[in-house]
């Protein structure tokens, strides 16, 4: 064993029994990754990691090679990985058991051991601090819709008990099939928050969860409670609102339009680009799985309509050389639609 | 018609009785393509095109959508794409035909349409220039080797007859099946210049192929006559050689390698990377297409052995975080080669 791979930090020993040497708030849930390959004499085995956990990879490989007999092969996706949306299906199709990290089923699958990796951080003293100052107490408004991300729903029902013990009354949704969880939000899916609130607690780390939920739901204060980072804001999506004005506008002089579909499982809207494209002949079907500035560039088109992940189009657009629009957008963009019904691009189901 | 695409450069219109806004310089053979859709009752058409060519893929689009049914959808791949080796197999698979520009088979197959692309630049005058200079006169040294690449195939023999009426006696030799014609190389593979002769002459645009060529056979001289740029150069592989040297130096501290395998249809070497994974326990098998600094940073590995495309080492390696070499770069590093047995990575075969 390598000095280097020593001095990762110690593993959660609780769950597995086994010598982990990385990151102490996950769980990997080793043993039910060697049961499954035992249990279907599996040869190979494909882990998949999000961006953030890819570092894990080597370590998680290791204890799984300890614990497999020697002939099963342990893979790890080098694909880019943003969520349950984005799985390797390169992998997927060429190992007998593929593990996902990190995001809870977007669709079941036999294939697929998806492994949800919670956070064991203590969300309730945020939640505490959000109370009678950004989330206004129960005196004034008791209403509150309560959401959160993958990494923290094992905590959800102690989330909605401790708000109610408040004097709260707790407003929650599962959204639809693209969800797992009750409360649950996605990038690209605030369903769950679609409740009769006015304001709405979300509890996770990092804004890009809330900064999406305030673009859906611009009637609604939305509080943002982050354990990672132990701060207490409000989501303000008009950063991205303006600029989401700004590329329409930009958008409306495009004489050659790129439709893109993303060819990632779980981010395909085939007949959203299909029927741009039937109805504009300036407008060309682009196919691709990563979006990139340098992989539009090279088409050199005057505007883009997104049907893939729209957090791309409102977090990552402004980055690529020429205006890119969700497909509600390019309604507005080529006055099907009058401006004031830009809202937020949603994505619903799953493949 | 938008204003724009009417800029568009006139088109070669001598092949295809169709007004081209495109390029004058290559035929993109439309009449075979519409043919071919006829042929197959296909509802659907995906075009690839290579980097430097995908700005003309809209036009393309447009020429064809001109000539087809309008039931016909017509989709345009944004993968990146670097070679034969590189065919979009997702659109590939979702098309019924799918049309790969710029490319001469690797392999071939009744689902893909190659399109060569022959580049109609006058080839003779650089080479004429050439002779007596950088290469050897006739009287000096009258063997030469003859390579050049698929864009100028189409002049091969013309060039060799011309390099004979000079008085040379020209060497070739097709190579391995990787290579469709006589003569050609590709970035991986220089089997073609493996002849009896102490210089080579390369036909063609840029320096890419002939560095590698000088890598590959390095008791040659390589003389570089570029009918594009309209230069007669020497290919001097020196500073890529110090940087393998350097870059096997650095990966000899090693304590954790990650094996990569390229997933591209044409770029993947199970038998060599499952060897190291297997001989390694500090070894991990990432599998991945782009093969890209931001991808494996994630990983946090202390070195890299990448099995697939040899050049994104060579050419790009000293942009990554961490060296990354050739799989038999890699023995050296471990000790299992001696250091003056370095040697560029050469790709066989086909897949």
């Amino acid at each position: 064993m390598s000095q280097q791979r020593n001095d990762r930090p110690d593993g959660d020993l609780r769950n597995t029994g086994m010598s982990l040497r990385h990151d102490r708030e996950w769980d990997y849930e080793l043993d039910r990754i060697v049961e499954e390959v035992e249990e279907r004499g599996a040869e190979t085995v494909g882990l998949q990691f999000p961006e953030g956990l890819k570092r894990r990879g080597p370590g998680v490989a290791d204890d799984l090679r300890e614990s497999l007999p020697d002939d099963v092969s342990v893979m790890i996706s080098g694909q880019p990985c943003y969520g349950a949306c984005d799985l390797d299906t390169y992998l997927m199709k060429r190992t007998d058991v593929f593990v996902h990290f990190g995001h809870s089923p977007m669709k079941d699958s036999n294939k697929i051991l998806y492994v949800p990796l919670f956070s064991n951080v203590d969300v309730f003293p945020i939640i505490e601090e959000a109370i009678g100052n950004q989330l206004a107490s129960p005196d004034e408004d008791p209403d509150v819709g309560l959401v959160t991300t993958a990494q923290h729903m094992n905590k959800f029902e102690e989330m909605r008990e401790f708000l109610e013990d408040e004097g709260y009354t707790v407003h929650t949704r599962r959204g639809d099939d693209r969800l797992t969880h009750e409360g649950q939000v996605l990038g690209c899916n605030y369903e769950s928050a679609d409740i009769d609130a006015d304001q709405v607690l979300y509890v996770g780390g990092g804004k890009f969860h809330p900064l999406g939920l305030a673009m859906e739901h611009q009637d609604k204060n939305v509080v943002i409670a982050d354990p990672v980072n132990n701060a207490v804001t409000i989501a303000d999506a008009e950063q991205f609102l303006k600029e989401r004005y700004a590329s329409v506008h930009k958008a409306m002089d495009a004489e050659s339009w790129g439709v893109i579909f993303c060819t990632k499982i779980g981010q395909g809207r085939w007949e959203e680009a299909q029927e741009i494209v039937d109805n504009n002949d300036d407008a060309y079907l682009i196919t691709m799985d990563e979006i990139t500035p340098d992989r539009l560039l090279n088409f050199g088109m005057d505007a883009y309509v997104n049907t893939g992940c729209p957090r791309i189009t409102t977090d990552d657009g402004p980055q690529f050389h020429a205006p890119m629009l969700t497909p509600g957008e390019y309604k507005i963009a080529i006055g099907e639609k009058p401006l004031d019904e830009l809202e937020f691009d949603t994505f619903h189901g799953t493949w």
